[in-house]
């Protein structure tokens, strides 16, 4: 399948644009002098005030190590393709539990159970309102499971990809190929190590997790 | 000191905009289908094409456990007080090693040494080209130390709190109290629990890494 192809880039004029927009705020801060900020925001937000979920997939195998399932996807803001978690927007009247489940499954195939769920977090807060909830499922695996079909809509392109925990910030730190380990996928399936020059880049919130994931195990930290 | 307040929020025309703006981004899918995907942008990125930096503070003390050192924003898109990482735009001619060294003497008042720095990652690529990158620098206090003096630019107010690594997670999720623990503070200092109804509400980037930390430590992860 070819790759995705910027064909231009040009200014939005707000009058024409239908998914996003500029606000000027007008605020006083603390000591009461006036202010400017300007902000992008979506104009998809639905009545639940959260516009999107994400979900950090925990996969447990019977003889393989805890691992997690991220995804590759081609995001024309940034012109690239981005290494991410699972997410999607929340439908009317969808909790962010349920949105969670439902996008890992249309994603990725995979069926899960919540584990736990985020407050309200802030993608930005210097440049947009945008918010999200963050979901950790698991998923139970068993010994010799294929992979399973994933439900995507028109439109969307996602490869799926099993990184152990204990290998993620190298492999997202780009030491190490990236490579597909969904069981039963052939070696042709694996991907080159990331970096910016194949046209990779790494989801901000991802790579913080990962970050955590190695600053708890190079720091001996207990609960 | 009084808390800020939003006066009037409002659609800002793209001729008005000084900071940011709209782009219509017109791209051929995988399959050859011509599509438009709406994104903002900052204006301000630098040559160095990367908009910013943050800090992931590690605290070593001889006799305290490690730590993490966490600021509180109010931040205009959101309208609210943001719990997050020091952070900053990257300066003209700067490395993202030097300004995260120089943001965190200013945001906090401590000097630090650069573990480790993150590739270019980007925020929010569904909405935004907004990108950064995450230094993780160690801080040595000693024994008794004075809580150093911030080095706030004329309008930035931010409020520093030091949490242990252990216990960073509950307190994101609004399970104990977020106190204060800059040594020598006083009782008085301390901070109500984070949540929504009191204004305040994480950065997703913060909570993401916080949440690596807390799986590696559920899971038994080593590396």
């Amino acid at each position: 399948m070819p790759s995705p192809k910027i064909r231009k880039v040009g200014p939005l004029p707000s009058e024409e644009a239908k998914w996003t927009e500029l606000r000027k705020i007008e605020w006083t801060d603390q000591t009461g002098k006036e202010r400017v900020w300007e902000a992008a925001a979506r104009k998809t937000r639905k009545s639940s005030g959260i516009d999107a979920v994400a979900i950090a997939p925990i996969l447990r195998h019977p003889n393989k190590p805890p691992s997690t399932m991220i995804i590759l996807q081609y995001r024309p803001p940034i012109e690239a393709t981005c290494v991410e978690f699972p997410a999607g927007l929340i439908d009317e009247g969808e909790t962010p539990e349920q949105a969670a489940v439902r996008e890992l499954k249309e994603e990725t195939g995979y069926e899960g159970k919540v584990l736990d769920c985020s407050p309200t977090i802030v993608a930005d807060p210097g440049l947009t309102n945008a918010n999200m909830q963050m979901v950790t499922v698991e998923v139970n695996l068993k010994e010799g499971e294929e992979p399973p079909e994933q439900h995507l809509d028109e439109g969307e392109y996602i490869e799926r990809v099993v990184v152990p925990l204990s290998q993620l910030y190298d492999k997202l730190q780009g030491k190490h190929p990236l490579q597909l380990t969904v069981p039963s996928r052939t070696a042709s399936d694996s991907l080159a190590a990331l970096s910016k020059e194949e046209g990779k880049i790494v989801d901000a919130r991802l790579f913080h997790w990962a970050l955590g994931l190695h600053w708890s195990q190079r720091l001996g930290i207990k609960g």
